[in-house]
């Protein structure tokens, strides 16, 4: 037998694979305020809230030659308006040309993951509580962005950000070691609107003590202008704001105690109440979370409780929204082999968050949240 | 050879298939009356109507572990509007969690059909005419919502639902013997909007009779509160109002001479132009069909004839656009093989359908109707 | 062994295949005039533009049975709006039903493109400038429209061709040596504005040299009417208007040398910034391009110049608006084996583009354009 045989040309399907999850959501139970919401989180939270998909994805990826990985992925539950739900639209399409045989080096165009903060990386498939943090998710509002990225990380690391996803361990994926990107800054799925692209880069390390745990810190800064959407009764003249920050992350992966930790500081537009004016200003915020997993026959059962804390505007929402978030959540997911989650957290929340539109709004208020999860 | 051999795991293309079809329409030939139309039935009715495709499927599906079945389907022909059309939204995006090994009892969980009548049940892939009739699908246009629903059905029925579609009976699928569901009721892809969810419940059967024929009848029934929509002209003061109803079904399949009928009342919004406002009022309506399935070669030819009746409002329309409708269609419908079919069907309508825009509003007319459908 | 032994039913994933393609922009190098803009051409040039997904294509494709080919294009760069980007529309989705074993009659029916013009035939995919030139572009924009279309070509020029295609050659696939279709005329995805379809025919032969030089001529002829879209301040007192072209082609393929040259002349909708109103004018305009092909170790560079001037309205565009476009683009397309392709050029532009909004606009200037390519 030669060793010089020709082999037969990949199939398409063994090139691309095809896999999804769907998160089906009830949050109604329980509710002590039905005016407590928040938008960036899930829509179907309080006043005329119902059954809702949060999330439907398809994912269509592969290694498709020796040095191109491709990944696109449609939501099926994005919605256009009221009356125009669950249309697809994307949410990853980036293409990594490898730079070394390696893959060690590699450059991503397209829209992906903009390289900033640990729960933004770590795919919703995989999080614990429902939605991500308001302090680390708000300057990306739905973690992704279009532009280039660079991503360095040794073939050992590779593999060690690999397993802490296989092994259930809830890890981030690959977003290198190093990584240095440049995007337009608009969030994902909405046209750049001025002529200054953002620049990001972040720098994160899993170390493997002796006994076996992962340790994983990151840092992680931001730069770029963002142009606000504005409501006709606010008085700001301007549309173009500094956006900027920096920001720390600890995870020690639940083997089985875990603890996450991430903060971040900065600056960006905010709409001040008292002057009815968006206007730039300082911004902090972060968030902390215990869990254990605790392997039950062959499932898993994992609890937490998660705090969060935020002062500062949301770019991405009407007038720069300003908010202050002070967040508890306490649950438990319910992993069944790899094919269902289901997730209950009890909330006790407590939010301002206040536009041109309405001033003056302090929401406080406690609810049951019940999430399924199908992963295909 | 051991029997404790390892199994490869499946790989994703044995787990999940993809398959569709399209249909592709026009109207326009023998056009007595360009100003009959019917917006639920097919939008490119009447005056600057044109080639249309009515529908385009991708179903993604498949038993993706011992108890899970995804079942998730797009349709390429939704128009977000007149200059964008041919968007990708969901119609069924639903995942049913098998209770029991036998997969008798089931739970789903996601947007799917809801369990009210058998022309809603079966799909469009499958049946004669080219719409579904009025009196029947108006209670759930699109046929689906989104909620959380529970099948029962024994194995060997499960069999019997699963030969009528096998067999080209044009059956229903399996929607249980005993069905009930919990869902928003805003009809598929609108935004629940009130608190309350809708409830129904649908019981089925089908005979085999020692011959062999095979006769389905049924009993279904929901109610729930539903939000309309209203034209500035509309005087009613709300727009939240009981919607009811209940029905019955039988089916005789064709074998090769077949039977089909359902007939439904209830009470729902409905506009009255005499005070120009929405008001609940009583409904009703059904159909009748009779069709004939002919072996011709290998391929078949089933001629029909339907016919038509509808007394009350749509609430899915604007102001709950009232409608009395007497339609008759003879029509055949020519399966190739199994990847093309042709049908053509001469309307012959009656339809009155008032809104606060048009509150005076009797069309009548005739036209043919041509279909091409594509199985792939 | 028998030669009747059943052959085992083809599974989805042989008769169905996936693939794509995606093209990630920059376009704001070297640019000397940030008003410059092509609405038509990317929407990405100029003032606010960014980095941009011009296409990402799935194709779901493949002879699902003897006589039928389907080819479903979804393109997840459709933008419903500046703050609802990258979701899933329909391009292509169309069904070609055979007439004969070899396939040489075919009658395709749903939206594909329409026979007119080589440029628009030829795939983006395989183009090697960024975009179609605007003389032979404008009738078709997006090139493809909605309805029932008849190819014939003889077996041997239908692997010529495939040929022309596989062979790297940038040929335009096969759409018959002769077509005749009926559409509705509003261009792909925008429902029929009025009752009648538009006729299209188009003939095309690919000569083969005895030294193996190919060389394409074509001739085509469309016509119709199309309803404009108007600004208020447009004093056009109809919208329907006459819509009719006539043009030729000429192809000789790169073996290294290449060339190719489309022009054409017509009627059709025209703003006339003198009475701001739209009215029926004459118009012309075409393209030429001279490339070379030069194969280097296993890729191939392709330089090319290429010239484009058009004087007329563009229908698809508001009050179909006024053209007068002189353009030079000089570049190079460099293909990484069959997955990646990087292509710059610098394009000399001199755009006047006049709407009821915008009687008065000549613009002039310089950019450098740059695109990757990922084909999968």
């Amino acid at each position: 037998q030669s060793t010089e045989k020709t082999v037969a040309p990949k199939k398409w399907y063994e090139k691309i694979s095809i896999r999804g999850y769907a998160q089906v959501r009830y949050n109604r139970l329980l509710e002590t305020n039905e005016k407590l919401k928040c938008e960036q989180c899930d829509r179907s939270w309080g006043e005329n809230g119902g059954f809702f998909i949060r999330r439907g994805r398809v994912i269509i990826s592969g290694d498709v030659s020796e040095r191109l990985y491709i990944y696109v992925q449609p939501d099926f539950a994005s919605n256009v308006s009221g009356s125009f739900q669950h249309a697809l639209q994307i949410r990853d399409a980036y293409f990594d040309l490898a730079l070394d045989a390696k893959k060690e080096y590699r450059l991503r165009f397209g829209q992906s993951k903009v390289p900033y903060g640990f729960e933004n990386m770590q795919s919703s498939q995989n999080r614990l509580s429902l939605d991500r943090a308001d302090p680390t998710n708000s300057p990306v509002s739905n973690e992704r962005d279009l532009g280039v990225f660079f991503y360095w990380a040794p073939a050992k690391i590779r593999e060690r950000f690999a397993y802490l996803v296989s092994s259930g361990l809830k890890g981030s994926g690959d977003y290198g070691v190093f990584a240095l990107g440049f995007y337009n800054g608009q969030n994902s799925n909405r046209t750049e609107a001025n002529n200054e692209p953002h620049v990001v880069s972040r720098v994160t390390y899993p170390f493997q003590l002796k006994n076996g745990q992962i340790i994983e810190t990151s840092l992680q800064a931001y730069t770029g202008k963002y142009v606000i959407e504005k409501n006709t009764k606010n008085k700001a003249t301007v549309s173009d704001f500094i956006d900027r920050r920096v920001g720390a992350t600890v995870v020690v992966y639940p083997q089985p105690l875990g603890f996450q930790a991430e903060y971040n500081v900065g600056q960006g537009p905010q709409f001040n109440p008292e002057t009815m004016t968006t206007e730039v200003r300082n911004l902090h915020g972060g968030y902390a979370q215990v869990m254990w997993r605790q392997k039950v026959n062959d499932n898993f059962v994992t609890p937490f409780i998660k705090y969060q804390y935020y002062n500062g505007g949301k770019k991405h929402e009407i007038d720069a929204r300003s908010y202050l978030v002070k967040d508890l959540e306490i649950g438990a997911e319910w992993q069944l082999k790899n094919y269902f989650e289901f997730t209950a957290t009890y909330t006790i929340s407590n939010r301002t968050y206040e536009d041109a539109n309405l001033p003056d709004n302090h929401q406080i208020g406690n609810l049951l949240r019940l999430q399924a999860q199908f992963n295909f």
